[in-house]
Formats: structure tokens, C-alpha cells, sequence
């Protein structure tokens, strides 16, 4: 299907990364650069928010190359998010024909949609939509997810940058942890609901002089809690402090989550959930008896632009600006992927596939890039995570904090209304 | 007392900060530069590290300023740390007549001894005690701590840091809330058990586009859990997502820590103690039922050097130097001390103020600083903060990771023994 409409729209759903606005960045300069599109609109809120009547027009706000820059290093969503599930076209047929409608009413030729799993399910539904109604919409998927766990792509936008704060991190907790001359265990809580990517990326921490973390436990392998004592004990009776990093989704023997929890109750009463590295301190200091503290690096992970990486930030705008080539082909029905030439010296190319087989499926950490006892990464993996996180982008900062694109309209009434 | 004795010796105890290192870097510079010494040693784990025989020949590792800079931006301590109550002299005189006799077997003139509250009641004891027994060592306090709470200081080395990583995560963490379209309180968990710099630090997170931090709560303040509740409702009627910097020393209207909790038993029967921005997640999910989320920052804030303050590296290299000069001048009994003259343009002088009307007193955030509601730091008080956290040091990187300086020698057996 060739292009018959002059405009285009970008939205952006799901969880945050760093790179997502980089992505976007790279939409948008794709378009100044090309010419492919007059008229460049943003979804406010993803799918959800249009439907809801919510868009920028985001030719007027980034009208110059420059303007874009700041965009590329700002975290989370410009356009902001949502997190819904379109129903299908059989199920729900009006709600495709107002989003059709208002894509023919503004001349609107390709939806860019850039996010995680979810968000791919978004682009295939429409894909489907428009290819069973003849519609001249095209639409292509962009790729990002910290959880790197998007299938064909070799690895997805923001994970590279959030591996690198990651890996930063657990070497800082390392200074940080070697200064007492006492046994302590230290346990780092990272996020990965069932893939272990961002967890084995901590192992990017080890320096000539600091082995942390000294254990990895990734969700692609069953947690025992036995052996994960065993483990500790072995490795206190040779080391002074102990850095275990562990994915926040790790399963117990019985395949039961480790951070559902009990039936606590707090000093007020109410109901306490602590995740897997509170409860595997509680573990540890009640089993062994030693100095232990649990670190959950949370948000900031997938927040915190002034310790992005470059290669993930560059990267992500080229895949951007590349989804403006693949749309303006007329490709459809596709999400933009890396693929990868060579780890050294790094390369990598760009190409399209079809979404139909990506979508709803998940890429988990493969089994022999696990050490055998479980509870590491082998040298390949670190192989394939090392060229990610290379290099530091230039952040501006304005009195002491970074310079950031303002997400102003995402708490105003900045902007349209389709009704 | 002039100086008598040829050497050195210099020790870190306490918490890590971000600029602990770069004031040792100071010291081992203002050596270097001034030949006021032979031979720096250093104390490894501090004062009671030095009891047992464990010390380093500081001289031969960082034998030019090349080598030091590399210390200058590596994160916590590079001699390791004790928390170690020296006793009085009074009661343990063979402790003091040991560790004199090392100075003197040595011929060490001067201690130099890096660190907070704790620190500066050994820099007294050892002060006191080299002036009754009439020894010709001069003790020298170099303050540091990330809770800026020691007073004549106008602030402490580390403190700038520590508000820069608050301050950046809390802009962070504004954009990554919000992000979606529902409403929600998020609370952020700073360090500060007693004093409430930190926690203040966070209001310098404001921009023109994003009010988070909206609320803070400070330590200096008794905690009004009802006050709190409606503070939130008011704000969630006119803002979609409320972002919460408070202290994890804050304490209820009966004097209580908010965080020590409960009788509740985890998911392995063990007890657990959640800090208090969990106890108020829970309150909040409760009795507002909105999206609640809670984040702990953890120890980043006193070892994030990919983040630290240019300024506060800066004045920690330059107060190391400083405390060379005075030491060589024969002073004792002495902390060095930052004076401001003036807030913009900002500057500030060194000077050596009297140990006993530091050691043991706290300075906290003063009520005028502090606006009438108890939610918030008034503009005076971010007058002070916001010098101290401007400015970015280039951090060489390797690998993808900061690269610092090797600490091998603090879980290896690479140090001295005296016997």
C-alpha cells in the first residue's frame, strides 16, 4: 500500500524509558528531513488519549532540528501514556471507525506507535483494521521497552541506557558496601517481571577490583531458597561483602512469585507488600545473622536520563527516523528492528517485520547464556550487553538539574480537543 | 603547638559520602604541593582499623597530583570506614598510649581525620588527650557527611552531592509520574534521620513546567498523618499526580519514628520493618484509594558519583588542601570549616574553627526556613541550597561504567600490620 495521505501521527504507551522520547525525536526529524509528511500529530495518552479526543500538532512545536535535541534526552513520554487493551475490530467495530475517521478527516497516512508488548498488540489490531477495510493507513510499530524483551529485534530502546544505570549503580553500591570490615550481604532488586535482561546487565558492574555482584538470580530460573543460603554461605566464607543482584519477577520452586506476600499488616493496620529483595533480607538476616540491607532501584531505572547511554540514545532516534523511511515506502503492518552484524567491533542495520510476528510473544534471557549452577551469566551474554551501554551523552543541565523538553501540556489543557 | 614531627596520617570513618574521597584527594594534594610532610600514611577502617594494625603508606600510591585527581570523583571511602566510639581516655589510656606510640614510632605530627558527628568526638578525644599528656601531635577534623548537620560549617562536603542526585532523581521520577492520565500520589523516601537537608534539597527539582516535589516533610516537623491525608486531598483536586519528598526520620505527634513498624511477619514468618514511605504508601492506598506508589532512593544518595556536584567536589579537594595548611601552621584541636560570604555571586572562605563547639552538636533545617504549614522550605532556605549543588565533573568512564579507583586493598590483605 503506497502513501496516499500527506500527514501522520506518533504516539507513544506503556512503561517509561529513557530512549522513548529519543524515538520520537528521530520521527520527528525523519519528517523535517524528508519532507515525507506535511503535518506531524501526537497522540496525547497513547490510543486511549486520542480516542478521548486528546492530540498535539507537533510540526508547530518542533519545526527545527534543534528543537528536537532537547526531546532526545528527556525520560519517559512527551506525549504521555496509557495503558489499555484495544479490543478487537470484531468486538468493538465503532471504535476503529472513529479512529479511522479522524485519521481521514486530518489526512493522516501512518500511525507511528512506539512502545512494548502491549503497545504492539495496538499496532497489529490497527494493521488488521485497515487491512480488512481497505483502509490507505498505514502503520508501523517502533520498539522500546527496558525490558528488552521484544522478539526478532536484537535488542529494544532504553534498554541499553537503563542496563548502564543499572550496571553504574551496583558498582557505586559495591564502594559503598566494601568500606566496613564486617560480613554483609547486600541484595539489589531489579525490575524484569519474567525476563532477567535488565538483572543480567548488573554483571556490566565487574571491575578488576570488584567482583559484585557476586550472584545473579534471573525469573528464568527457579529461586531456591535453600541453595540460594548455600550460595551465600560458600561465598562469606571467602569474601567479606556479598552483592547479589536479583530480578524482581524470580519464582520459588512451586512457581509462586517471591514478592507476593503475607498477610502483614503495618502500624497502621493496613496491609504491607514488600518485594522479593525485602523478603530475601528478612530471609537472610534471620538464616545467617549477618549485616544485610535490600536496595530496590525502582523507577529510576527506567528515569534516569543523566546516566543514559549513548549508543541507546543514537540508536533510538535512527530507528525512529528509519520507521519514517519504512512508512513513507508505503510498509505497513511492521515494527522496526535491530539487527545486529557484528559485537566487535559493534554494528548494527535496521529493517522492518512483520508485527504479526512479534506481537504478544516475549523474549526471555536463553537458557545457555545462564551459567549451569544458576546463578550468573555466561561470557557470551556479557558479550551481547557490553557494546549497549557504551558511551555518555552530553546532558545540559540549568541551575544544578538537567534540561528537560517541558511536559507541560500533560498536566494542562494544552491540548486539542477533537470534539 | 608548632609542628615537631616529619609525617602524616589521615583516616575516613563513618558514612560514605560522594566527596569523602576528593578531600583525602586534598589532603594527599596540599601534601604534594606543599612538602609540609614526608610520608602521609593512611588508616584502614579508620581509627579502630588503626588499632589493629592496619594502616597504608599513602605516599608511595599517590606520588603525584596525576593520581590523585582519579580518587577526587570515586565514591565512598577509599581508606574504609569504622563506627567505632573511641572510649574517653579516662577510661582506656593503654588505647591512646598505643595509638600514640604509633604516631610516634612513625613520626607522625599530624592526624587528619575525614569524617561526621561521630568523627569529630574521636578528633576531641584525641585532641584532649594529646594536649594533656603533652604530645606534639596536631589532630585536624575534615567534616563530611551527606546530612549536612554539623554546625559553625556553613555546609558539609558530600551534602551537595547527595541534593544534586535528590534533586535530579526527583525531576526524574516527576516525569516518569506523569506520564498517565489517572490520578496518584507518589512518595519519595530521602535520608536524613534528625536533620532535614536532604529532604529540603528535593524542592530544587522545580521547574517551570513540573511543581514535584509538592509536598515535603521534614524531620524538624511532627508528622500529622491527618494533616498529611488532607494536604493530599486538597492537591489531587486541582493536580493529577502529587509527588511527596519526605524525610525517613520524620516522626509522628508522640514523638515516634514513623518507619519502626509492627509486629508483621513476612512470607518465611520473618518480621519485617518497612521504612516509612512504605508505611505511608499503605496509609495512602487505604484512605484515598488512589494509584500510590512509594520510592526509597536509597543509598545512591551518598555514593551516586555519575552525579555528583561539581561544587562540592571542588570545595572537598580545597578543604583537604586547606586542613594541610593549618595542620602544617601547628594548629589542633581544630574542624575546618566552609564560610559563606555570599550567596550570589556565591562564595565562600576556609577557616579552623575549635572542635568542642562542634563535636556532638547537630544543626538542623531552623523553623524560619521552614514555611508556616510545615509542607515546604521557604525561598531563603533555597537561596542556601542552590550554590551548592551546581556544576558537573567530567567522569572518565570504561566499559560503559564510571571508571574509579581500584579499592582492593579493602578486601585483600594489601595494608600493613603494625605487629
Amino acid at each position: 500500500m503506497t502513501l496516499k495521505s500527506k500527514n501522520c501521527i506518533v504516539g507513544q504507551s506503556g512503561g517509561p524509558t529513557v530512549a522513548i522520547n529519543a524515538s520520537l525525536s528521530g520521527v520527528l526529524q525523519g519528517i523535517l528531513e524528508s519532507n515525507h509528511y506535511d503535518t506531524v500529530y501526537g497522540m496525547v495518552n497513547g490510543i486511549e488519549g486520542l480516542l478521548q479526543g486528546k492530540y498535539l500538532n507537533l510540526s508547530q512545536r518542533f519545526d527545527s532540528i534543534e528543537k528536537c535535541h532537547l526531546l532526545t534526552h528527556t525520560p519517559a513520554m512527551y506525549l504521555g501514556s496509557c495503558r489499555f487493551k484495544l479490543p478487537t475490530c470484531e468486538h468493538s467495530e465503532e471504535l476503529y471507525e472513529e479512529l479511522f475517521n479522524f485519521f481521514e478527516e486530518k489526512e493522516i497516512g501512518t500511525v507511528f506507535y512506539i512502545g512494548g508488548n502491549d503497545s504492539m498488540d495496538t499496532v497489529l489490531k490497527l494493521s488488521h483494521y485497515a487491512k480488512t477495510t481497505n483502509k490507505a493507513v498505514n502503520i508501523i510499530g517502533i520498539p522500546k521497552t527496558i525490558d528488552n524483551d521484544l522478539p526478532v529485534t536484537d535488542h529494544t530502546p532504553g534498554f541499553g541506557s537503563a542496563a548502564k544505570f543499572i550496571a553504574t549503580s551496583l558498582l557505586e553500591i559495591a564502594h559503598d558496601t566494601y568500606i566496613y570490615n564486617i560480613p554483609s550481604v547486600t541484595i539489589v532488586e531489579i525490575m524484569g517481571r519474567n525476563a532477567g535482561w535488565l538483572t543480567a546487565a548488573s554483571a556490566l558492574a565487574r571491575t578488576s577490583y570488584s567482583p559484585a555482584p557476586d550472584l545473579i538470580y534471573l525469573p528464568e530460573v527457579a529461586f531456591d531458597k535453600e541453595q540460594f543460603l548455600e550460595d551465600l554461605k560458600a561465598l562469606l566464607k571467602v569474601r567479606k561483602n556479598i552483592i547479589v543482584a536479583l530480578s524482581e519477577g524470580i519464582k520459588d520452586l512451586e512457581g509462586h512469585y517471591l514478592s507476593a506476600s503475607s498477610n502483614a499488616v503495618d502500624a497502621f493496620g493496613h496491609k504491607q507488600l514488600c518485594g522479593v529483595g525485602k523478603t530475601l533480607e528478612n530471609l537472610v538476616k534471620a538464616e545467617l545473622g549477618c549485616k544485610v540491607r535490600s536496595i530496590e532501584l525502582n523507577v529510576l531505572q527506567r528515569a534516569a536520563t543523566h546516566c543514559s547511554s549513548l549508543t541507546d540514545l543514537e540508536e533510538a532516534v535512527a530507528i525512529g527516523k528509519y520507521a519514517v523511511t519504512l512508512g513513507a515506502q508505503g510498509e505497513t503492518a511492521q515494527m522496526v528492528c535491530y539487527h545486529r552484524i557484528s559485537d566487535a567491533p559493534y554494528e548494527i542495520a535496521f529493517k522492518g517485520h512483520p508485527i504479526s510476528e512479534i506481537a504478544n510473544l516475549e523474549k526471555t534471557v536463553p537458557p545457555h547464556w545462564i551459567t549451569e549452577a544458576g546463578n550468573d551469566i555466561t561470557a557470551e551474554c556479557l558479550n551481547y550487553l557490553l557494546p549497549l551501554v557504551q558511551g555518555e551523552p552530553t546532558i545540559p543541565y540549568k541551575k544544578g538539574i538537567p534540561l528537560y523538553a517541558s511536559i507541560d501540556h500533560l498536566h494542562t489543557k494544552g491540548y486539542f480537543k477533537k470534539n
